[in-house]
C-alpha cells in the first residue's frame, strides 16, 4: 500500500502533515513516500511535475496531494505554471473520474451564504470527467492570422469527447448514484454544441443498463441556476471537464465550508489522486491556521475507493465529525461560541477522536 | 423609429402584449410590426428564423422578444430547433454585445434563496459577448471516427476569439462601468484555455484607456464560487458567450426573481434585440398568469440604448417599481400579504402607474 505524497504549495505542507498523522494512527503500514508538485517543484527543478514525481507517482497506489499555485508563479510561460502540474499527473495517470462531495455539515449550516432551508442536509455527488474535453483537446494556441481583413492575435481551443469517454464517466455516475439516492443529472449544453449533444446521446444509451438508477438532463446554465435555487433535489451530477470544473466549485460553495469539501481523481484500476477542493491560499500559507479537514477527508476518500478499506474510511469520516460536535474549528468555519484552533490542534482533535 | 416585435413561443405573445401597450401609451409614435421567432415559426414555415423575420428585423432599429422554445420542439433536427432562430438573428444582426443586469428590487428581497444580507441591494451588470466564442466555431460536429484504436463517434467543437473582437467588448464592458461603479471584473479561463489567455492579454491592454475604471480578472471557477459567497463584490462583469451564459443565469438566480431581469444584445450602432433573462415558460403559457414585468423593463432597455430616450425608460422604470411598491405581484414573486394579479392585470398597473 504504496502513498505518493504531494504537499505542494501554500497551505499544502501543512494541512498534508496532519493528513500524514491520521494515516499514520491508524496502524495499517502504509508506505508514504514524498515529492514535488506545482510551485515548489518549479523552484526546486524548473519545471511542476519532475520526472522524480512522475516515477513515484506512477508506481504508488494513490497520490494524496495538499494544493498547488501561487502568485509568485503566474508571470512563468504557461508550461512552468504550477496548475500545469496539476494538468499533467491527472492526464498522465488516467484520472479521468473525479468525484466531488458538496456535503453541508449540520454544525456549519450557518457558514452558507444561502438560506437554511435551502441547504440543510445538501449532499450532492459531482462526477466530472477529468481528462478530456477543451482542457486537454487539440489543436489549440495564439497565433497571429488575418481575419475580417486584419492580421491579428487568435486565439483558439478545441473541445471534444469520444462515446467510449462518455460512457467511461456515465458508468461512474450510475454505478455512484446505486450507492446514493439512485438519481443522476447529466449537465449538456446540447442546445449548441454538438460535443454535448453526444454527452446526451451516449448517457441515453447507458440508461437502461441502469434501470434503478433515474436520469435526467439539464442544460448548464439552467443547472447553474438551479443550483443556487433548488441545490437538493440534485443526487449525482454527471458532467464534463469545463461544465464540471465551474459547477462543483458553484456546488462546493453553497455550503460556504469549502476547507471541508475533499475530493477524489480515479482511473479505470481504482488507482487515484486525493485532494481538498480548495486552493493553495497563499495569504494564510505557514500561519498554521489553515483547515485540513478537507485533505483528512481526501485521505479517507483513499482509503475507501483505492485500498477499499470503508471501515477505516468511516473511522475517519466520523473522528471529523466528531471534532466538528465538540466544536473545534479552524478560522474558516469560526463562529463565536466555538473553540478556535489551528492546524496542528484540528489535527491533534481528529487524532483523539479516532 | 420602427421596432420588429417577436412575441415568440410559451408565455411569449401574453407578456409582449403588455410591453407592447406600454409601449404605445408613452405616445412616441413607434412603428411597430410583428413576425415569427423560435417554434411558432418552425410551425408556419419550417424554419425558425424565416426570411420574412429576417426582412423585418434588418430593417427595424430595434426587436423586442418574448421567449421562444418548448418541449414539441424538441425532437427536431438541429437545425429547426427554437433556439437556433435565437442564434440566426444574434449572428446576422452582429449583436455582439449581451447587457444582462442582476437587480434585486427591494420589494422582492425575499424571493432570493440567498441570506438577505448577503444579496440586499445587489446590482451586478454582465456583459457577454455574443456572437463569437465556441457557440460559432468552426469546425463543429459529430463523426465516426477512429480514436484509441476503435471507430467510434467523435463531438467536437471550437473555441476562439481574436483581439478585436475581445477588444470591441471590453469597451461596452469598461463604457458601461463609467456610467455605474467604474469596475470590471474579466472572466477567463487562462490557467487553462489560450484563447482566454488572449481574453486576458487583451483585457489588459484596453484598460489604460480608461484609468478611471478598475479592472480585475478571476478564473470562471472562482466566478461562480464568488458569485454565491459574496456577489456584491461585482460591478460589471466581463466574459465570453460560453462563460457568460453559465455566470450571468447564476447571478440572475441571486435575485429569485428572475421574472423581473431584461437584458439587451446590442450591435456597434446600438441597434438592439431586447427580450426578458427568463424563457418561454411552457408550463404556464396561455394561463393569464406570467410576469410581464421582465419583457416591459427590456422596452425601457429599448428606449435607453436604441432610442437614446433615458427619460422615458425611466418612466417605464419608475412605473414598475411603484407597481412593485403598491404591493402587486404575479404568481413566480407573490407572498402573502401582496395583491396576487394575472399578466394582463399587472399590465394595467404599471400602464395606471405610467
Ligand atoms: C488549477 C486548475 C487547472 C484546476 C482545473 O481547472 O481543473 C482547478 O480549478 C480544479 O478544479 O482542480
Ligand atoms: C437558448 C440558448 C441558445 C441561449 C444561449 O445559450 O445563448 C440562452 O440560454 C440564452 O442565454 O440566451
Amino acid at each position: 500500500m504504496k502513498i505518493c505524497v504531494l504537499p505542494g504549495d501554500g497551505i499544502g505542507p501543512e494541512i498534508m502533515a496532519e493528513a500524514v498523522r491520521v494515516l499514520n494512527a491508524l496502524g495499517l503500514g502504509f508506505e508514504m513516500e514524498e515529492a514535488l508538485l506545482g510551485g515548489c517543484a518549479v523552484d526546486a527543478t524548473g519545471t511542476p511535475y519532475p520526472e522524480a514525481t512522475q516515477k513515484l507517482a506512477q508506481a504508488a497506489d494513490a497520490v494524496l496531494l495538499g494544493a498547488v499555485g501561487g502568485p509568485q508563479w503566474d508571470a512563468l510561460p504557461r508550461e512552468q505554471r504550477p496548475e500545469r502540474g496539476l494538468l499533467g499527473i491527472r492526464k498522465q495517470l488516467g484520472l479521468f473520474a473525479n468525484l466531488r462531495p458538496a456535503i453541508l455539515y449540520p454544525e456549519l449550516a450557518n457558514a452558507s451564504t444561502l438560506k437554511p432551508e435551502v441547504v440543510a442536509g445538501l449532499d450532492i455527488l459531482i462526477v466530472r470527467e477529468l481528462t478530456g474535453d477543451i482542457y486537454f483537446g487539440q489543436p489549440r494556441g495564439i497565433e497571429v492570422r488575418d481575419v475580417d481583413g486584419k492580421s491579428q492575435r487568435f486565439g483558439f481551443n478545441t473541445m471534444h469527447y469520444t462515446e467510449s469517454e462518455v460512457r467511461r464517466i456515465g458508468r461512474v455516475a450510475f454505478e455512484a448514484a446505486r450507492k446514493r439516492n439512485r438519481k443522476v443529472c447529466s449537465v449538456d449544453k446540447m442546445n449548441v454544441l454538438e460535443t454535448t449533444q453526444l454527452w446526451r446521446d451516449v448517457m441515453n444509451e447507458l440508461a437502461p443498463e441502469y434501470p434503478d438508477v433515474e436520469l435526467t438532463h439539464m442544460l448548464v446554465d439552467n443547472a447553474a441556476m438551479q443550483l443556487v435555487k433548488a441545490p437538493k433535489q440534485f443526487d449525482v451530477m454527471v458532467t464534463g471537464n469545463m461544465f464540471g470544473d465551474i459547477l462543483s466549485d458553484e456546488a462546493s460553495m453553497l455550503t460556504g465550508s469549502i476547507g471541508m469539501l475533499p475530493s477524489a481523481s480515479l482511473d479505470a484500476n481504482n488507482k487515484g489522486l486525493y485532494e481538498p477542493s480548495h486552493g493553495s491560499a497563499p495569504d494564510i500559507a505557514g500561519k498554521g491556521v489553515a483547515n485540513p479537514l478537507a485533505t483528512i477527508l481526501s485521505a479517507a476518500m483513499m482509503l475507501r475507493y483505492t485500498f477499499n478499506l470503508e471501515e477505516a474510511a468511516q473511522r475517519v469520516e466520523g473522528a471529523v465529525k466528531k471534532v466538528l460536535a465538540q466544536g473545534f474549528r479552524t478560522g474558516d468555519i469560526y463562529e463565536p461560541g466555538t473553540k478556535k484552533v489551528g492546524t496542528k490542534e484540528m489535527g491533534d482533535a481528529v487524532l483523539a477522536a479516532l
